[in-house]
């Protein structure tokens, strides 16, 4: 019997969940459920369900994976540990200071529930996560190092768009490739935050803006952009819509370690992803925990899990002979 | 208490090992064993025993794992599952197409002793298996792509030197360059064995010896050249003994998958390594699963288990909570 996958949240997040779905042998999309008036939303998988959140409780024996597709500044916080005592959950809570906190909630209730819960899957967290994990283990003695981009920042980009007279804009986080070569050649730089990453903006200006003020107030933004080398451009309405609605993104992590009697031996551990869409990627990892968790509730596991808590063979619709005689 | 580690076999491996457990906090160095007179080999951690293999059993109660360090020929398929009978072991059993074998074999060892055994520990067999796993399982329509060096082949360098001349041979295994460009960039190539990979041999040859014929039956050897590019450099054996000692190797682990409702959008994942010495390297990922089998076993687990079977945490000396503010 496939197992039965509930996506909570329609936004991009919600579709990419169900394209992956579409992908797994293994699964079936039984409902979506949204805030809004399920009239409105229309969903891509003919005759599931699109049904209104207030009503999701009656779901409890019909779905067995809820994925949570919400955002992690206020929807995940509250929506995971309430859901955590229905179903098990997953979701791509990436706050990172705030997981110890998200955690302990929803590790309470999906214990009460007796259900598996799994946060923060993604790529960083995520991907990112087991990478950082593995080399650190391997190489105990070395240094670490994460990149992100190219690839939009939302935060930064909400940024620059409350600037007075900035009518839209996207900034993008660039790794520094000379940075990248000096980690790459286990030259174990020590590297500034300005060191890493550049940011670049394109911003759509109101008519009769300041524009020399914006570029002021951009880049001696605190925190957003005083530490960093900003360039920004000035573009037309057109222009944006045209070339800056893409959705790629990536990044690098690195471990970089020593070993041998002298420690005369270096090692270079590199992971990378170049993504076309994040959102779409980060649904399949999503769906991929989707299927760890329901097989980790099957055996009796309950509680709050993170990727670094699950065995690789759990996400894989392959059974453990196919696994050795064939990835292994 | 520190977990105490018994050493199995005192060449590359072994005395690799014994670095890796020095720089673990939650490790000591318990007995090294060998087949050789114990006085004829001198380890570098004072105050341990270096024990003849044959009384190893006396060791049963005194060592928390075994981490066996044998050639996967020979050795591994009878070590592993006679010594899974007494401890908790791990090893580097690296021939792929065997693997279901000698699980079958160690399952049964490790089970009947409520032990637990970990084989195949290494980078390939190992970390590169894992990205497999999990790339297949976030991307489960694309391809995998591995490439293997720049680095020494054991196999191949041994085949060269049962030439009728050669006095000594090293054969480096180098990716093709243009063919790791075309996979990083989404193209996702068919491509030959002979596309991916070059073969470079550095030969020491008999005085008088025949170099074109050499050259000849080098490039023209079944299964270890003939589907390869070949290049043979002849070179003096104080050529060969200054430049190829090194045991430095590596390679590239690709998966490029496609997401989205007209499969729009591709993701290019990427693992690499770049080992100084190939051995130490293999020989830290021995050690951190050492860690993993002993904290499996003190919960109860047994039987036979490979790294595609080990939650990542497990690899790792930090508490969850350490891992999940830290690294998560």
């Amino acid at each position: 019997m496939s197992t039965r996958i509930g996506i909570l949240g329609y936004g991009n997040l919600g579709r990419g969940t169900e394209l992956a779905v579409k992908e797994a042998p293994d699964m079936e999309l039984a409902a979506v459920f949204t805030r809004r008036d399920p009239s409105t939303v229309k969903i891509l998988t003919e005759g599931v369900p699109v049904v209104n959140t207030k009503d999701i409780e009656e779901w409890k024996d019909k779905i067995d994976v809820l994925i949570i597709c919400g955002g992690s500044a206020t929807d995940l916080p509250v929506m995971t540990p309430k859901y955590a005592e229905m179903f098990n959950c997953i979701d791509s809570f990436d706050t990172h200071a705030r997981i110890p906190e998200h955690f302990a909630n929803v590790d309470a209730a999906a214990k009460k529930a007796e259900k598996v819960a799994i946060i923060s899957c993604g790529w960083d967290p995520g991907m990112f996560s087991l990478n950082r994990v593995y080399a650190n283990a391997i190489l105990p003695d070395g240094k670490d190092y994460t990149f992100w981009g190219k690839g939009v920042s939302q935060g930064h980009s909400d940024a620059v768009r409350r600037i007075d007279g900035v009518k839209n804009a996207k900034q993008y986080t660039i790794p520094v490739e000379s940075a990248l070569e000096a980690v790459r050649n286990g030259e174990n730089p020590e590297l500034t935050v300005r060191q890493k990453h550049t940011r670049e903006c394109f911003v759509v200006a109101e008519e009769g803006a300041d524009l020399a003020r914006i570029e002021k107030e951009i880049k001696e933004m605190p925190n957003y952009f005083d530490e960093y080398d900003t360039t920004v451009h000035f573009i037309s309405e057109e222009e944006f819509n045209k070339n800056h609605q893409g959705m790629a993104h990536g990044g690098f992590v690195f471990r970089s370690g020593k070993t041998g009697v002298n420690k005369e031996h270096n090692h270079i551990i590199e992971y990378s992803l170049k993504l076309d869409s994040n959102p779409e990627f980060t649904t399949n990892v999503l769906v991929a925990y989707a299927r760890a968790a329901f097989r980790m509730y099957k055996e009796g596991m309950k509680g709050c899990k993170t990727v670094l808590d699950i065995a690789p063979a759990y996400l894989s619709e392959k059974s453990g002979e196919e696994l050795r005689a064939h990835l292994l």
